[in-house]
């Protein structure tokens, strides 16, 4: 089926990008759904609504951990449940992602308002992996002219961390950094610590892995730890779990490991709110208790229900 | 002057080795006094010892918070304080080069005695960075007929993890191998912790950076965390900080950090005892209250002593 060969290639490379953030990764999987739109004004209005079920559970299945991918395909399908006709659902489709869009970036804008309050002024912060809604946050802080140096460590496999150093190093960021083992040294100099998050559910955040020897590091100095997300990020405990099916090729790690070395690399991992000193969301500044209320709400399209995510 | 270059040059692949432990580098530092040792016939007894001194305080200069290469120079000096002949000198140091490195086979072989009584048959220990005895103590484990698998992580920047999972693998052992953020997802699953150090005081070990996280994940999640050293590796407090002027060119760690980004690049940390299970050494499973004793023991030639150890 040529949509499905399509639709693999345009996924491949959201799979393999190890080094964006959930937010960044959501804004391009946008032009997926755009890119699997177009060419089919010829096909039924039932074929098209399968095109986007599958374009849907494709992201999701290539990213199982980015809360983001779950809620674009989910609103997708929404959207485009009432439609009768082809046009119908171009229609509703391209305003659904428009609105989607919309709301990351405005997200991001509030976030960022919240995160300059708690920056504290010619102090060094420390700044974990890469998440988009971090470094606007911080570039946003240094634009309104407040006064910080940032930490930051490799987040090593896939070393998004530099990628980090480099964005806010030209933003006018002093930036120091250094590898992750390295996190002892440094952290004892930090007042106050941000990461960004790939999906929250009521048992806690998933983000990078390192996360988790972060936060336990900065509970064991006393430094807050703030988690930065737009609540596109929340989902029910059940689909929090999905992050425990990304697992990449231990050759990514090394190539060259001798017989009898099996190599892991896993990606995710979970992280408590009992570590975290808020969640910062364009809602406000969360506690553990407000989660509920937003998962509460969450409603899944058939298509994305668990039971039928397996995508061949 | 000859010997001096001489000498920067026996001494500076032991600078510059980031992958060896303590004790491995200390059995190489002998072959430094033995070369600088040769060819000396013609010179006055006076002479003869200040290359001796010359080469302690290059040796200590070179890895500062490698204790044994300070008790080894400080062996040596002692040794041939009283000979009053060039031969007599050849003899003491001789004498002094072949009981140090007796003691340290000796003690590497009881403390793999104690840790084979530490390592839980059938279960998955964790072991960081690169440590002769910790390598030497496992292998004597399995060959001695217990089973167990190894986990160990890469310990950025250097990789001496790589060479920790080659050797195990290669005596036998089943080596779990990941990257050193990873932690938080391996280290739930181990029973038991082993790391080397690489200096002991009361103030606690001194071993490779990422050591600090691993004490804090331990104890955080009720995991046994083993230092194994042998007494060699005691020295005052005071001598104990001198690792902190171990810091490498940031290149090692990002040789294309861009401008406006320092990159740090220290390896060595302080973990302190209360982190620690146990301090395993040929003295056997000692505890922060024994420490005091060993080190109020040490005496230190004059050519060591603090305020002269500035090599140039």
């Amino acid at each position: 089926m040529e949509n499905i060969t399509e639709l693999t290639e345009l996924v491949a490379p959201i799979r393999d990008d190890l080094t964006s953030g959930a937010a960044e990764i959501a804004l391009r999987a946008i032009t997926v759904f755009q890119s699997m739109l177009s060419d089919t004004d010829n096909l039924s209005p039932g074929q098209v609504k399968d095109i986007l079920a599958h374009t849907a559970r494709a992201l999701v299945d290539a990213q199982p951990a980015m809360a983001p991918l779950f809620h674009l395909g989910n609103t997708v399908l929404f959207s485009v449940k009432e439609a009768r006709t082809v046009l119908a659902i171009h229609e509703a489709c391209n305003e659904a992602l428009a609105r989607f869009e919309r709301q990351l970036c405005d997200s991001v804008a509030i976030i960022a308002d919240h995160v300059w309050e708690l920056i504290p002024a010619g102090e060094l912060i420390f700044a974990y992996s890469f998440s988009s809604t971090v470094a606007s946050s911080l570039l946003h802080a240094r634009t309104k002219g407040k006064y910080f140096r940032v930490l930051c460590t490799e987040s090593r496999p896939s070393m998004e961390g530099r990628k980090l150093a480099s964005m806010l190093a030209s933003g006018g960021i002093e930036v120091i950094h250094t590898f992750d083992t390295a996190l002892g040294l440094v952290l004892p100099n930090c007042r106050a610590a941000f990461m960004g998050c790939d999906c929250i559910g009521t048992p806690g955040v998933v983000n990078k892995v390192g996360s988790w020897p972060l936060a336990v590091a900065c509970r064991e100095l006393g430094v807050p730890l703030y988690a930065l997300a737009g609540t596109e990020k929340f989902v029910t405990a059940e689909r929090l779990f999905e992050f425990e099916r990304h697992e990449r090729p231990g050759e990514e790690v090394w190539d060259t490991a001798p017989a009898g070395v099996k190599v892991l690399n896993r990606q995710f991992e979970l992280i408590p709110f009992s570590y975290l000193a808020g969640l910062v969301t364009e809602e406000g500044i969360l506690q553990e208790k407000d989660v509920e209320q937003f998962v509460s709400r969450l409603e899944v399209h058939e298509a994305l229900k668990l039971e039928g995510s397996s995508f061949v």
